[in-house]
Order: C-alpha cells, then sequence, then structure tokens
C-alpha cells in the first residue's frame, strides 16, 4: 500500500523501470540504475541510495530464476500542490512477476504492428525518461485486443514515428541502423541503448533521426526492443507484411544471440 | 492508504478535482461534475456513481465552513502492463484541506507572476482534462520559491502561453474577453468555464485562440482563474508593471463581484 498523498499517485511524480530477471539476476541492471538515476537528476527526485537499491534489487531477483522485476520510484509524500518542498523522501517499491505468456521472443516472431491513433505526448522536460506520465501508453494500448497484434507504433504530433506503446523501433537500411531521436517525445529503453552500443560490432552505424511511415516500407528490415521481451523483428505492420531476411542477415537474430550472452 | 498496483500510482491512469468549499458546500459542483465526467469517458474510465459520488462530496465538504476538497478517480487496481482489461473497478479517494493562505484573493491583488521554462507537455488526446499526469506543472512549479510571485505563466513547444501551473489566463482588450485555446495541452479549469460563460453578461464577448508573449503586453487587462483562489487580477509578468483598472472597469473584481454571490 502507498500513502495517498505519495506525489507518485498525486502527479505521476517518479519514474519507473521494469526488469528482465534471467538466472536470478537482473539483465542490463547497470543500464536499468543509470537510467533511473538520470531521471531523478532531471525531476530533482531525491534519489535512493544506489549501494541499498541494487542490494535489495538483487535480494528480489533471486527469489525467481525468470521474471519481471518492476520498481517504482516516486518523489515522496508531500502537502497538497504542485510545487516539491525540496525535502520529500522518495518512495520505492518493487514488485515481482512472471514472464508474461508469449513474450518470449521466439514465440512471436515475426510479430505484427499496428499503427496507433492516440498521439505521443510531446515535452522536451521529460523526453527520453520512463516517469509515471503515462496515459499516452495507456490510451494507445487501449486501441486493440487482438492478442495476435504484439505492439502499436505511435507518432508524434508531427506524424514522425516515434515508438510502441512499451517499445523502441529500429530500421535497418544497408549499413545504416536507424532508430527515432526522441528529443521530444518517447521513452529511451535500455535494451535501445544496449542495440545502439551493440551497432558498430555488427558492422552496423547507428543513426538517431525522425522517422516516417515511408521509411518503415523502405527498410529492409524492422524491429523492436524491450527490456523485458528483447528483440522482436516485425513480420507485419498494419497488414502489410515485410519481408524477413534469413538468420545470418537478421539484425535482431544476430542481436538476441548477443543478448544470450549476457 | 493506496494499492500500489492501483494505475493511479503505476500510470497516472486518472483525473482529479480540487474544489472550494464554501459555505460548507461545493463551489461550481456541478462544473467539476462534468468535466470529471468528460475526462471518465475520454480515458475509458468506468466513472464512479455519479448520485453516490455527488452525496460522498457534499458530506464531507459540510465538515468545514471553508475549505478544499481535492477528488482523486483512478481507474483501478489492474495487473501489470499498460492495457487496461475494461474490467477495472474505479478507485476514488478524497481529502479535505483547509484553504491555503493567500489564496484569499484580496491579500495578494494585484499579483506577480513569472515565465516558466518548463514547456507544456502536448498531446491532443489529453487536452483540457485535469488527469494525474502532472509533471509539466510540477517541474514548472519548482522554477521559484519566491513566494512573493504567485504564478508562472506556461507555453506550449510553439511559446504560444497556454495556462498558468494551476490556473487560467485571460486577457481583456477592448470588449473582447481573450483566454487560451486548449486543443494541445492545458487544463480546461472549472473557473475558466464559469469565466467564458459570464462573458457576455459582461458585455465582453469571449475568444479562445492563441496568445504569444506579445497579446500580454497589448492586453488592458490580465487576470487569472483557479476554482480554490477565484479570479486573480495579473500586476506583473516577469518584473514588467501592468496597469490595473479601477474596480468598476476591473473584469477580474466584476467577476469576483459575481462569484460571491455563488
Amino acid at each position: 500500500m502507498v500513502a495517498y498523498r505519495d506525489r507518485g499517485l498525486q502527479y505521476g511524480d517518479g519514474l519507473f523501470e521494469t526488469m528482465r530477471v534471467r538466472r536470478r539476476s537482473i539483465r542490463l541492471l547497470e543500464y536499468h540504475v543509470d537510467r533511473l538515476y538520470d531521471g531523478c537528476r532531471r525531476l530533482m527526485i531525491q534519489a535512493p541510495n544506489e549501494r541499498v537499491l541494487r542490494s535489495e534489487l538483487l535480494r528480489i531477483a533471486a527469489q525467481r530464476a525468470e521474471g519481471v522485476l518492476k520498481l517504482i520510484v516516486t518523489r515522496g509524500s508531500g502537502a497538497r500542490g504542485y510545487r516539491p518542498s525540496g525535502r520529500e523522501r522518495c518512495t520505492r517499491i518493487a514488485a515481482l512477476y512472471a514472464v508474461p505468456r508469449g513474450s518470449a521472443a521466439a514465440t512471436l516472431d515475426p510479430a505484427r504492428v499496428r499503427l496507433c491513433k492516440t498521439p505521443l505526448g510531446m515535452n522536451a522536460a521529460l523526453a527520453g525518461l520512463k516517469t509515471l506520465n503515462r496515459l499516452d501508453s495507456v490510451l494507445a494500448r487501449s486501441e486493440w485486443d487482438d492478442a495476435r497484434i504484439w505492439e502499436g507504433l505511435m507518432r508524434d504530433a508531427d506524424q514522425n514515428i516515434v515508438c510502441g506503446t512499451m517499445s523502441n523501433l529500429f530500421l535497418r537500411q544497408g549499413s545504416s541502423l536507424l532508430t527515432p531521436v526522441l528529443d521530444r517525445c518517447g521513452v529511451a529503453g535500455v535494451m535501445r541503448r544496449w542495440v545502439l552500443e551493440q551497432a558498430s560490432a555488427l558492422g552496423l552505424r547507428a543513426v538517431q533521426r525522425r522517422i516516417r511511415w515511408e521509411d518503415l516500407g523502405e527498410a529492409e528490415e524492422v524491429f523492436m526492443s524491450n527490456a523485458v521481451v528483447g528483440l522482436m523483428s516485425i513480420g507485419e505492420i498494419q497488414n502489410k507484411t515485410l519481408r524477413i531476411r534469413p538468420p545470418e542477415h537478421n539484425t535482431a537474430s544476430r542481436l538476441r544471440a548477443r543478448l544470450e550472452l549476457l
């Protein structure tokens, strides 16, 4: 239970991380910690002690061989009104879940995605952060309940394609690995960061830029990334079938093989 | 206390109303109810029973002659993941507070305001609603702690002036009463609605349109509205002094006199 005066509830004044537990440990833990503390700095939230937090997370993760560990950090409880006093003590909430069915990439690979009508909220001050202000993702994810559709692509107000409701987007064109730039909206996923860092080892040049609908048609490969699911090849967008490359030329497959080594 | 699985905490998946209790009743109750239920429809939140909610609110309000009644309605608790099941039962939380010092308009009238750096989040799907996604207001209100400054003006990404962190903006130019249009961002305050409805009785023509910084300089009067505070004349914006009209030509004063009759 959480105090009703917690600013996480009152204003969505906080951040979260959704982590994949593998072999009783946390995949990409350092990246999650980095993003969380960066978010605390940007939102001026008094961050939890890093050593304590890390050991708590690892202790919880050890309870399951495979799972999903969700951590919420809020600014804490305060008086009424938007202004933080600066003396709030952050609240942290950790919960361990089973790995959802169908999130093992192989079972749905290649996945179907659709184009969402709900626009992404645009705010450069919050762009990239995984804050508790997630109504755009909630409304976008409410648009469909067909279980065969894995994800929905979201656009900003200028019709750029920015991300999925819960994942980041990558396109390969030749030796370029393109992903939408997240300077105005979208969450900078930890798996997105990992993919960008792997690009050069795969002989690819990573480029962050605006992505248009037309770019999807021109891409040789389309895949999406998520910290829990990993890498998901996209085989169909809005009923248009995409060509899937054989494994040795398939960037998502090659990245998955590397991810298995973590 | 609230369940940590409540989607209000997890995603800011809910709405709130901040109501002024006057003489043991709720000022503009019908407008608050209207906005809340409109928000529930737009977010597809199963709304609370209206008759039950109304009688709960009035029972709570009766506990104080003067006060502030805050109501939060969330989509309720759910499983992990953005998608609502559609079977959630909404959570409602009501809390009664004392009227904050200095919010009696007279004490600060005319008020000083500043221009905030934090941009408003823009999302046409959420524009006008008082959702629990309020990080833009939180960050904007964190920009100053000088108690002499009552409010901060917020701009969208295109530098239009849209609202305050907790209030709506009005300008009078001749017989026109201008207020920013809220089609892309901002909260449509209940006091804003009331002011717009009063305009014709005051011989003014209400116009909702984009407002630029230059418009503030050209205005004959600037005032702001808030459900708790009422109407606040603005006497200084970003260290620039504005001329204050005598009461009989002062729109905020005339509106305050009408508000007293409610």
